[in-house]
């Protein structure tokens, strides 16, 4: 296992990490600056940053500071009810795919989406078989387009308590039977991104990543997991925080041969974005070193 | 699959569900009496109302009431950090045991505890392999007592949001391993209680109920899963307000022969716990009709 303790060169910044300061919502500009300016290397925007700062701009500064793209967020969001919807989900992510090659991103990650509505709260319906079906038919359909444009998909596999309303995909084991039935070949164009917050509770969770190999490991995500956890979404923690056992992970991805960015994803409305965006960085600098 | 809609003969009240009422105790000789009173053939009692109220006083008070235990709520908690630790946790098991017997419980349903400390938010280590050896050797040295006394023990998996405080068990699939392992021979003394609340989300899940069979479903627990979900214990939904499709995890469960209760068990802090114990029994009555 990479020795993370003398530097941060495998640190990547989920922009999400620092989309607000004090509260304040932090724009994609100056967290890209303020991650450059501590030798962070990688980041990983997300969709609606880079809309408001305006794609041809923020890749413009990515090149001029030198930074990488551990991934983009986000894909998915693939389930409908209707034609029309799989069609718009279908157009939507043709964009992402495309945003995520002027970046340069090393791949484009999938929140597959859960059941239509569940999101605001007004579920169309509880057929959780169908939304999986969409799901993977969404994700065949994109797969041509993504490998012609050379863009690697990496489905997340989202924590059990987001299948009704973020994603329907919850386990490696199922994200790996997907990744198996649309490229049986293991070409690299699809594969899993391993957020430990989603998956450190899975007993099979050693064996999955085994059977996913350096081909599939697309990317690797950290933070932790509080106890308690006061919010289902935004309560996420800092690593070594929580109860996860990162570094234990990360042997288990890196024996794998897996060698990039370890990302940084935090979503903390109680406590993170309540912090000034460069005390969280630093706190990030710090706990990779030590905790990752 | 039984015809639920004319009557509630299967209907069970876990007695946490009204533990409350208008956000005030209400002590467990009441409940069964609002239970009784209502034509509910069948509860599950938890271990500290029973314990506040006298055990030979519910004892009592069941049988003169004709009542029956669908389960009994909870042995487990099994993972400690020395031998004094684990060694009371079996001793208090075994009073659980005992309990469940004098009530003349169906089962001891055991929620089998997470890392040790995480519940009062200080994990005293990060170790869930080592968390689950424990588990497993608890339940197999009460297994012996418990087989003697003539008590099935119920494993339930718990949601994995609950891995790391409450449940290192959160799946059928790791349950039932548990199960084959101690009790190869389906001796009816092992199985697993099924609480859609936990398992809905799960890819498996019809497969692994089928692997269950008849021998092994020892309990069946039912409410629902809110979107948005705001409390990750106490914002559990009435059957027919959330997303989880309920009749069609009953229909694998009686597909297997199980032909025992609907048992409901909701906490909520936010909602029905603010209500009136009677519009809640109610309202479990006219849901166990036309949502389960």
């Amino acid at each position: 296992m990479r020795d993370f303790s003398t530097d941060h060169r495998w640190l990547s910044i989920n922009t999400a990490t620092v989309r607000k300061s004090r509260g304040q919502d932090l724009p994609l500009p100056q967290i890209l600056d303020a991650c450059a300016a501590r030798g962070i290397r990688a980041i990983s925007p997300w969709r609606d940053q880079v809309a408001a700062a305006g794609l041809a701009a923020v890749s413009k500064q990515v090149k001029a500071l030198g930074l990488e793209l551990s991934g983009y967020c986000r894909g998915g969001m693939f389930p409908a009810t209707d034609a029309a919807g799989l069609q718009a989900a279908h157009d939507d992510n043709r964009r992402a795919v495309d945003e995520a090659r002027e970046l340069g991103a090393a791949c484009l990650v999938l929140v597959v989406g859960g059941l239509p509505g569940a999101l605001a709260g007004r579920a169309a319906h509880k057929d959780l078989a169908l939304a999986r079906s969409q799901v993977r038919d969404g994700i065949g359909a994109l797969l041509d387009y993504a490998r012609s444009a050379g863009m690697p998909l990496a489905i997340e596999p989202l924590h059990p308590m987001y299948a009704g309303d973020r994603a329907c995909i919850n386990t490696m084991e199922q994200a790996l039977d997907v990744c198996d039935e649309l490229d049986p070949s293991r070409s690299g164009a699809l594969g899993v991104a391993v957020d430990v917050y989603h998956v450190w509770w899975d007993p099979k969770l050693e064996a999955q990543i085994r059977r996913a190999g350096r081909r599939r490991l697309l990317a690797f995500h950290v933070c932790d997991w509080l106890t308690p956890t006061r919010d289902l979404l935004n309560d996420r923690g800092m690593m070594g925080d929580g109860v996860i056992d990162i570094p234990l992970i990360r042997s288990w991805v890196e024996a794998q041969g897996f060698a990039g960015y370890s990302e940084v994803e935090i979503f903390s409305t109680l406590d993170w974005w309540q912090r000034d965006a460069s005390e969280v960085l630093n706190t990030c600098i710090a706990r990779h070193r030590g905790a990752v």
